[in-house]
């Protein structure tokens, strides 16, 4: 093998300092997690395909990886299938098996297949990788991590209240400050969609009012009426392309445009309630805005929708996302599992970090200390005390090969090692160590116990 | 979808408790790895298909897992292929990229991959899931964690004195007290096999020899004898089927066996060479001990071989394993690059623990504290509680349902949570809080400052 061998598109490899910042959000994540009270579950890589195939759309289909059959496969495709060639209708016939395409759906698997051992409400999370054979572009993979809080079994909306108070505890945490973390419920737009005559349009009509932002005021009336929406709908919800202002002012307009919805009224209380339960609890860095044209996910989401936008001036798309779905269960047999829960892009939250420089000088995995090899007497009593040292959790290390000395200092350098330690003849002959700050250049000798108290 | 669902044969789900019992076993090996120097990479789930193929043998091969190409796959399948309707042909076409079997690979194509940005010598860990089509069976499964740490760059054999160490630390960690590192190494095998004669037969005396704990002096014998071995060649070797003793002893009768054979005394240097520093060193609870049977993976291993057998008594194969290899990189056009490693076998590592109760009782990942819920205006006195607690870092959550309270407690009982909060009208009047103890079932009334104390 001439060139040099490398790895599937999409995918990527991680170095010891990527590992670190990785795990530095992993690790503050996991541990609000935990703080909030979700436990951790696991589940297969690999789900069977029946679990995972229709229930992310035609699309979702699509970009689910499939795993071969092993053995001899082609013996089990039926001879007509075989002739007619044609991948679609083959797959399943060539593979029983897919890499998980989110954490969502196996979880609803989990719960179902478990539902006799599990306490509910089950408040879990997971951390774990999703595949999609995605085109791979800037910041889209085709191997990422999910990071999934959710609730199931419980409607009370202090779930909701509690997903926005770890939102900010989270990045309040990694000191990304002034996220916005935006709300919206899918009654609001069921209400909407109902007072302008348009409930068989919803998608349509959430589609082009999510586009608000980009394309402004005209254009989405524009897509509105290319859709069908009438004159006099467009007209009815005219005050929702100006709804600006605080939560309580959105709100006294929602009220006169839904007056006449019982969903969309339903919609304003249940907002109300989470507004009002974070007024009173606060957020330490995040704010809670109300945003009626967010509709993601919304063939999904059942009540609140959540988005989570990075700081102003940061260019970066949704850092974040959740929503309460009331069947998730359903498609797997099992009814009325009302569930809530959000998601942390952890790819996207890494390039903010980076961006702002917001990951901490003291993220590394690198080790404490080592010891110049100066011969094998020396490496011996270097040993000794490298012992004595990792017994005590410093983190040391000797150069394994007597090299050059300047050899063993470039090397030390490139991997940004604090300390190195001289353990020459002379002092062997005193029983001390001579200790090099790296980054000061200071030298001094010291006993063990002195070593020990620096380094520890 | 009538039928519970189900997830594919030979993988698993883990629940809160498994995960954290898990996630200690992981825990403790990673913060020795890197108080020993070794720094975390990852590499991607799959690789490309010729990244693998070819590195494990045919049965490798086969159990590798390919994944199937996206789109329409089958009209890139040449026609005389295609007709041929025969799975092992067709699986290059039909197959681009393949889950990773094992890290040894993988590490190898990364190391080439990034030799230009790497420092050697290179000490890196890695923990991650590998994938195998093998049969299901009692702790065999189709997805396991592999944890392995290498060293590649350096000759010195003060990195196989650091395993035995390392080994040594992580299971006084878990606190498995009396496991067994064996060693062993590639050049005595040579050796021993050149003096007999038979060193065109290394395999088949080495699997020979190796089955001497399974079926016996004789039958090994009669093995050698039907693969070719001279009768004169088994009677030079007869001090082999009852060496015993310590390593001094062990060492003497290989000097006398070997005294012809340079390779073979390379073979004994080398371990005299790390039984000096492990005994000038010491071990906290380990046993080092020379096995001249042991051979796993000789095609692979050029130098020292490991392996870690569980306390006796304990019923259980391998936990551990590695060795010296001259040339992992060359498979990828990098010659010249020394490496040795060692792996911990995760999943039997778990069932040992489980079996002797090594588990400390304190791992769980369940909340600290229950709130109870008495209705709205207690509820939102509870969040304020429990954002304090928090803040603080203790774990802390309001049942989010006004339910009996019968019920509320069996779910913290279920969930094995310590402490309840009792903080009804009477509590919330004088500004207190009633908090039981469930395991003792002893309540008492304290202050938030004072709930803060008992919990944090």
């Amino acid at each position: 093998m001439a060139q040099k061998p490398s790895i599937p598109k999409g995918t990527r490899d991680f170095n010891p300092q990527e590992v670190a910042k990785r795990n530095y959000i992993f690790n503050t994540i996991r541990t609000k997690f935990e703080i909030f009270g979700f436990q951790p579950i696991e589940t297969p890589s690999f789900e069977n395909s029946d679990t995972l195939m229709g229930k992310y759309g035609e699309e979702g289909d699509r970009l689910i990886f499939k795993i071969l059959n092993s053995g001899d496969y082609l013996s089990k495709v039926n001879e007509d299938l075989y002739t007619s060639k044609d991948s679609n209708k083959m797959t399943s016939s060539l593979s029983e098996k897919a890499l998980r395409y989110d954490l969502t759906v196996p979880f609803a698997r989990y719960v179902v297949q478990h539902q006799n051992e599990i306490d509910f409400p089950f408040k879990r999370y997971q951390i774990q990788p999703v595949w999609r054979a995605d085109r791979p572009q800037k910041g889209r993979f085709r191997e990422f991590y999910q990071c999934d809080a959710d609730v199931v079994g419980s409607n009370s909306l202090w779930q909701e209240v509690e997903f926005v108070q770890l939102y900010d505890a989270v990045f309040s945490a990694l000191k990304l400050e002034g996220v916005t973390i935006k709300i919206n419920n899918r009654k609001i737009l069921s209400g909407i969609a109902e007072v302008i005559g348009a409930q068989d349009k919803l998608i349509d009509f959430t589609v082009a009012l999510d586009k608000l932002d980009k394309i402004g005021e005209e254009k989405v009336k524009d897509e509105m009426r290319s859709k069908g929406i009438s004159e006099e709908g467009i007209t009815t919800l005219q005050p929702l392309f100006t709804l600006k202002g605080d939560f309580g002012n959105q709100i006294a307009e929602l009220k006169t445009i839904l007056k006449t919805s019982e969903e969309g009224k339903k919609g304003i209380e249940e907002l109300e309630f989470i507004n009002t339960g974070i007024a009173t609890l606060g957020l330490k860095t995040a704010t809670l805005q109300l945003d009626v044209t967010l509709a993601r996910g919304l063939n999904y989401y059942t009540g609140a929708i959540f988005e989570v936008a990075a700081p102003e001036g940061v260019h970066m798309g949704s850092i974040g996302g959740g929503g309460r779905y009331d069947d998730l269960t359903g498609i797997f047999g099992l009814k009325d599992m009302s569930g809530v829960g959000v998601s942390f892009g952890l790819d996207r939250i890494a390039l903010v970090l980076e961006d702002l420089g917001l990951f901490p000088e003291t993220i590394t995995n690198t080790v404490k200390v080592l010891f110049i090899n100066f011969g094998e007497a020396e490496a011996i009593a270097s040993m000794k005390a490298i012992k004595s040292l990792r017994d005590v959790g410093v983190s040391a290390e000797l150069f394994p090969d007597n090299k050059k000395t300047i050899k063993q200092f470039n090397y030390a350098n490139k991997r940004n090692i604090p300390f190195v330690i001289l353990l020459g003849e002379s002092e062997m002959a005193s029983n001390t160590f001579t200790l090099k700050n790296m980054g000061t250049g200071d030298q001094q000798e010291v006993t063990l116990e002195e070593l020990i108290d620096v380094l520890i």
